[in-house]
């Protein structure tokens, strides 16, 4: 890579999630004249069943370089961890074509995984956001994994970054510059309207000026009793409040199916409860969802992190996020009915936290931006403790 | 798995030097009644042009579970990584079938973090032999990814075992016991006929009662310059020493074709010149020819491991194996004819060196089994720093 | 394979309607003291979304060998080449270890191709049931392509086998028996109460004692009007007789989404329509919903095949089964509204007709069984215009 | 496609005799102003033990538009058959992204099935030159396997033409037009230099003025005889005529390890006999050493077609070509010393033959080039039996 040719940087998303975190940076990218940004597309964004954003992508103006299906079907440990396989297989031809100076990828889903050794098995310079959390499932494996794996390290937060330095890597490589969502809150339109929410999806009618409850609970891969009816019991609890509830339905973890079945199963059982469901969101709506939210109930990474920054009253079930930093707006509790509903009731009644910073302020894409475009491309790592 | 079961663990292996190392440890489970051992070869191992030394594990009485071709030919950085990608989708059913109570791997191959995915994305528990070392090239990446996707760790110095606990590891979960290549070395018979050296390879007549020197060098798949002509290089010194040399091909990683390449042609331009190739060696024969050679020359990780016990003089040559730890029996020179020669010279005159124990004292392998036979199955790891 | 030595037959089932048809034929082989049966499942057969048929296969009292996931998900013809793909590595692996001395598949869907591969490419003996039949869609030419792939075949009529000859085959491999389904036709008892069908789909009441109409419908890939509303249209047809519909969700080819979003857009628009959906039957249970049905309507080969020798009536949609045998109980329409109306009318109007035996008469399984014992495994096809 | 735009050929190159075959076809679509060519590059073409043709596709002026790796190693019949699942996953990609109007291939090698499969399942219309003939290992299966799926076909002769449309193909979309190497031979220059000879590949020097033998020999994949000597004892017939040896090493089948040991075990033997080998040739050095050749013998289809059109006197060794249609200038033996032996000798004795027209006359590339321009891209091919 010489100075006077642009750097070549390919991205890849992998689920909904991926692009509403990082799509502050991927814009800043787009709009580099010192970069030529290879937008890739693959995991569950591609799916139908997931809501396609895919075509969210498209539409917010972005070139879609290729679309890699590799997610093999059947919602298993088994088809999951074939899925990383076929993964690299794919991703090693795409990087192989593109010969990227840089490949950018976030978070901590397996499919990702797939990338960051396609990448870097092909002496391809790896940057990884969000390294250095700590959680519960199989996304806590994942993370710490592709920070061994990847070059440069952009955690979201001061002790992330710390835990990414200690793991071994040269503190020259680790920016803890926040979390890039913290811009799409920042700049999301706040308002919501109920025609919106009514188009989107599944369900009953949804009343945006009364109170309602967003839910999203996620599969845990790593406990055998995820394959309980842990959602069920949420949504009991949720009923009991007689608040509406917008639900979105599960990832594509091993498992999830079980989650779908319980949120079958619950509208069977009570047609006439205001319940809503969703496939996906493009990450404008999310957060003013999010931000109209009487309380936010389940287990996504995105309640303590963007709840956190809009101050929205959190109800974290069950032991997916442990160890993860969150602020004051959050009340961790197990998966017994009694205790998801008290914890809401409390909530409701609290109202809204004050926002926290915890995962950054508004400015961290462009700082991360400014980063990466004077980041040097290279290939041998070596545990930094000995050098 | 219940107390009253015999644990089913499932070994990989995947190149002659990975059974060379484990082998004390895989006697000791197969004659164990409280295990039931399934043995897999993949890899190089499979293959005729590396001597195909499956045949050497069935003729030592293991008996062969599967055997699982994943290597995409090329030798390029493409197939290396295509290889990964097949290695997981392969592993998976085989493991989805066997559903082994714990997997146990050796080392730092790519083709080791096939098998580690397959299994921990599965929920099986992965048992870590030789992690927390620090090297060049490829390995030393794929060594640590490994270490974040393990269990269990075996790691065979203590200060790699300080590094895996630094990563992030729970101590109760790292065991540095030592090398189990340790006792191979002290039960292997020293004593080495000519006889068995012709047999074997191609090439001239290699008389044992003369000092001969051996030569182990593989690619260093980081480094472009690894494209160039440092095999040739490395032989050109070593002939100006008039002893003659026994060589052994290096192993599969990308680049390798070049370093064969020159071998080939140092032949073609000497052809008087007593040298004599080998594709592989069973690992008491490997033992017993390091064990008589006047030097060893190259840059094999089992010249800083095996030669340090045995006290073998050695020339080490390029930054492969930087950041391991060695004994002073250990030379370390850069890639020019001259500076290979003299040091070649300098051990020559210098001879055998005192034994070292910085990889272990010998009863490793049984203190590694008794350890194995104690552990718990589990799933969820969690960054050791935060619990 | 030696006289004294029992034949080793790997049978693939890749979905509900493979079994449905094999049935009688496994049941016979499985107790036959002269083979030993694997019978391994894999395709939409492990998935939930199909209703996981292999757990009906299992409660039939089949041991299964092994399960292969295989599709990749998305229902687009990328994913369905994709899974052929992926299906021959993992068949491949599977056969490689089971040496079996043959290997036995039915039909034509592409996951059939994989097996076919897997087996023929390493020199096992392949057994294909039901080649040298003509349809539209993509199984016509994987239909044909199974054929030359093919050691010894079993196709259902006499004009099927002459086609088989035609195409090259040697006419001693060739043995026109009929289809086996038909013995799982006569056996099966066709009384059919309301209470199962309430147990099992999703969707109104069906009362069995009124007429009902049976709906099976499903993609053709090689056509761009195949993502069209043509199910749609089939189901405002069917609503117009005011009849109750018995509806079964589509197979997992490409543009099947389109077909499941069309039978839900219809449910949103008519809720009062008693139309009940399945994901899957079992085999015993689908026979007996046909044979009670006062007409059935769609494209599935069942109606050519099974209803024929019942005699429903059928209205056949669309070219997909266009080239196969059928029995006057068939009238095949174009995707129009009115054409099918009138067709179903005229069909409820006739009722009942005379059965065929077109595709066989009882007893075909045993004499596939017999003919399948006394073939002797060989590997070196050749076309037979030559020799 | 309108006629307005170009036409967008993919053609895939699997091996050095593809392109052999091929390449006037190429030259005439590269430069033809309606079409847009995409070359790919795959199977042995790219590996540095087959000489990497690929290189020499480059040298000759053609653009490679993407180079994939699809060989699992190890020459077995298990890596045979990954080889064309993962060939399979990776065209699928390939054409997905590219989206030609046209796929066009070449012969029977199983690399070109996977190429195929990749192509009409995902709708895009296949061109298949060299279906129809007969023979015998895999190849035969594979060829008219790849019938079954092809759109138009190009066979080398009159009654493979007829062949193909007796397997059921519509004769409108047959063209036996004759084989397009037929050209490439009028255009070689077959002037021959030892020069040349000597400088390519590895052995002893060639003295052109001299009469030599060319031994081209492949395994035999469906035949266990194929892991015995039998390139040995070709090799021991040849050294008895006391002519010099050009031997090109076998193609990537399974058990050509087993021809390869034959070659090195023989040249050990016979360290004085005048025998150089070759990995490869570019398609004129090769059509000159054929046409300068005293004999051909062994079993490459060459010998039967390129070599008939010469006028060689040819000795074909083995069942390989069985059932091939060829000249006079072929004399068929078995794999016995003194049968070949005698073979050549009567074949020295008689010198040159008269060239034949079996596989067309100068010319045929240019036909098959306007009908392909001609041809209009089609899916859903039936049966034409029954049309």
């Amino acid at each position: 890579m010489t100075s006077s040719k642009k750097r070549k940087i390919a991205a890849v998303l992998v689920d909904r999630a991926n692009y509403g975190r990082i799509k502050p940076v991927l814009k800043l990218l787009k709009d580099s004249n010192e970069t030529e940004l290879k937008l890739i597309c693959t995991g569950s964004m591609l799916l139908d069943r997931f809501g396609s954003s895919v075509d969210i992508v498209k539409s917010d103006g972005f070139d879609i370089e290729e679309k890699v299906y590799i997610e093999v079907e059947g919602s298993q440990l088994v088809t999951m961890t074939k899925s990383i396989g076929l993964g690299i297989v794919e991703f090693t031809q795409v990087f192989s074509r593109l010969k990227p100076d840089f490949v950018i990828i976030i978070g901590d889903r397996y499919e990702v995984l797939s990338v960051a050794i396609a990448a870097v098995y092909q002496n391809i310079c790896l940057i990884h956001i969000q390294g250095g959390e700590v959680s519960g499932t199989i996304d806590e494996i994942t993370r710490h994994t592709i920070t061994k794996l990847a070059h440069y390290h952009f955690p979201a937060t001061k002790r992330a970054g710390e835990h990414v330095v200690a793991m071994g890597e040269d503190p020259k490589t680790v920016f803890p510059l926040g979390c890039p969502s913290v811009d799409l809150v920042t700049n999301a339109t706040k308002k919501l309207s109920s025609k919106t929410l009514d188009t989107l999806g599944m369900g009953r009618h949804i009343d945006v000026k009364k109170e309602f409850i967003l839910v999203v609970y996620h599969p845990v891969t790593t406990e055998v009793s995820s394959r309980n009816a842990q959602m069920r019991i949420l949504l009991d609890a949720v009923k009991e409040t007689k608040k509406q509830a917008i639900v979105l339905w599960p990832n594509i973890d091993p498992f999830s199916d079980r989650i779908s079945r319980d949120i079958r199963s619950f509208r069977e059982c009570n047609k006439g409860y205001p319940i809503h469901m969703y496939k996906n969101f493009e990450p404008n709506v999310y957060i003013s969802i999010l931000a109209n939210a009487a309380c936010a109930v389940g287990n996504s990474s995105s309640f303590v992190r963007d709840a956190s920054f809009i101050g929205v009253p959190v109800v974290l079930v069950g032991a997916r996020q442990d160890g993860r930093e969150w602020s004051e707006s959050v009340i961790r509790v197990e998966h017994r009915k009694n205790d998801i509903l008290l914890a809401i009731q409390k909530q409701l009644s609290n109202g809204r936290y004050k926002c926290s910073d915890l995962y950054g302020k508004p400015g961290v894409s462009n700082k991360i931006v400014e980063t990466i475009l004077s980041l040097r491309p290279y290939n041998q790592k070596r545990l930094h403790y000995v050098s």
